[in-house]
């Protein structure tokens, strides 16, 4: 019998599932409500009524991806800032419990899922290591290491958003200043926004989500302010992949999320400013690429996970 | 029959040689000048006659750090900007044909040499992933992960020295500003001096390579101004380690190099700002050692160079 695996990926508004076969093929895609917010008990509910949607494709495995730093060998979430009352929550064997079924779960955090959707299926396809940043609220990531994700010591690595470029910097919501975070976010351009009075006053009435967009769109019309925040964004996120790239040597470079709608106004400076701080060997070859499956990502990536869970490729 | 391995440091000044058996156990020393910047045929040929002080001892490899970027697999150094006439050079080959003898060879860069070296029998030991550190004339680095040296697609990785603290800072030999070495280095040292109008006076007479440590002794007689000099230094090296432990969530960070013989003046301070800088699950753990071996690091890892060419353990 063919095998084929379940991904699922929880957003803070949405869970998405996507079936695929071993062959990569998508089968089947479902999407419901999350209400994360609402705590642990809502989503396991959630969770299980859209695996019951799937009752009847006889997956081999299950691979979920989380907004929280998991324990992938016990199957814990150990903690999940945006799910109410999760610490050391064991979560697949509650969730296996309340589907009441015998097919193995296993969980990743959702940043890696998305790291690893588009490495296998997306920008990052035919690459041998890569690193994914995803512009969305925060500055997040992932890290693909000779084809295995890095999680690290105790699976809190790919925090690149806590990189610092500049010791003296913004306070940062994880205790430092000047992390890259508090430059290239949705957080960092809310504060940028504010805190500049021509552009604070064109853009009052936008919704802290809607932001972003909004100073896009003031960009394209030529509004120099908002074309000079972009720019800015831009060469600070060359900052950061510059850090990245000296580091690690990783010759493909995946930008995804929200915020990379905005990609043709700031890619430019991000370039220009990635080819002056990376050393010649190490952006040899260098390719920077924008991510290509968008909220696609998460879900395929775990149907990986739910993949090498069961042994198969990592 | 017992194996045995010769490891091989090529330093700006000194080569140094040892040979250990498959246990571990230092069974000879020996050392040579390098000659490196004269050129490499006469690097070659201080190579081959301290190899051939060896030849009773029956090694089954021989492994070799070199001050530059080697291409592993074929045995050519890439590139060595302190030895005058080598790009592509083919190495091995070379040496072999000069030795005149079958013993397999393996090149290694020096600074991952340094790493395994501390990774095995040193401050590293026991440890499952390490960063190291390296404070010379430079700020140098070897990363290990699950046991392993992370030398990136194309043999760049770890040059820990180019991760950007201030976009704005000193200009770097790299291309970029404000990389870290220019803060935390002999040479940023170099510059700090010079640019302090009062330890300029008073360290007038001090050669460059002295430099660090004169200043060391000047904080020690409790000059405020040389202390002030090492806590900025020890800041900085704490926002290194910040953005490296964030990134990769190794726990254990080696610090070696000949600046580390100022440690007691700059390593509260730079625990300080790590402390304040890395995220909680990434520094939950985290140990910040001096590295153990000294000059010995770098020819002991060579010998693991060769063990791991042979097959053994990586």
């Amino acid at each position: 019998m063919k095998r084929k695996f379940l991904g699922i990926d929880i957003g803070g508004t949405n869970i998405r599932a996507k079936v695929i076969s071993g062959e990569g093929t998508t089968l089947g895609e479902r999407k419901t409500r999350s209400d994360a917010r609402m705590g642990i008990s809502r989503l396991m509910e959630n969770l299980a009524g859209l695996i019951e949607g799937f009752a009847g494709e006889g997956v081999s495995a299950i691979g979920i991806g989380i907004p929280g730093i998991v324990d992938r060998a016990s199957g814990t979430l150990v903690q999940a800032p945006n799910i109410a009352n999760t610490r050391n929550f064991p979560f697949t064997e509650a969730l296996s419990e309340k589907i009441g079924a015998a097919t193995p779960v296993f969980i990743e955090n959702d940043a890696s899922c998305a790291a690893l959707g588009e490495y296998r299926a997306g920008a990052g396809r035919g690459s041998n290591s890569m690193i994914m940043i995803t512009l969305g609220t925060g500055f997040g990531g992932g890290i693909i290491l000779d084809g295995r994700l890095w999680t690290g010591e105790s699976g809190f690595a790919g925090e690149l958003g806590h990189m610092t470029i500049n010791p003296l910097g913004p306070p940062c919501a994880g205790g430092g200043r000047g992390c890259i975070e508090t430059y290239v976010s949705q957080v960092a351009i809310k504060r940028i926004v504010r805190e500049h009075p021509e552009l604070r006053e064109k853009l009052a009435d936008a919704e802290d989500e809607a932001l972003p967009e909004r100073l896009a769109e003031l960009a394209r019309e030529k509004d120099q302010a908002a074309i000079s925040v972009w720019n800015d964004f831009g060469t600070n996120l060359g900052v950061g992949i510059s850090i990245l790239v000296n580091i690690l040597d990783v010759k493909t470079v995946v930008v995804g999320g929200g915020l990379s709608g905005a990609w043709e106004l700031f890619i430019g400076k991000a370039l220009e400013e990635a080819e002056t701080r990376c050393l010649g060997g190490a952006k040899r070859g260098l390719q920077v690429k924008r991510a290509a499956l968008g909220d696609d990502a998460g879900a395929l990536g775990a149907c990986y996970v739910a993949e090498s869970g069961l042994g198969g490729r990592p």
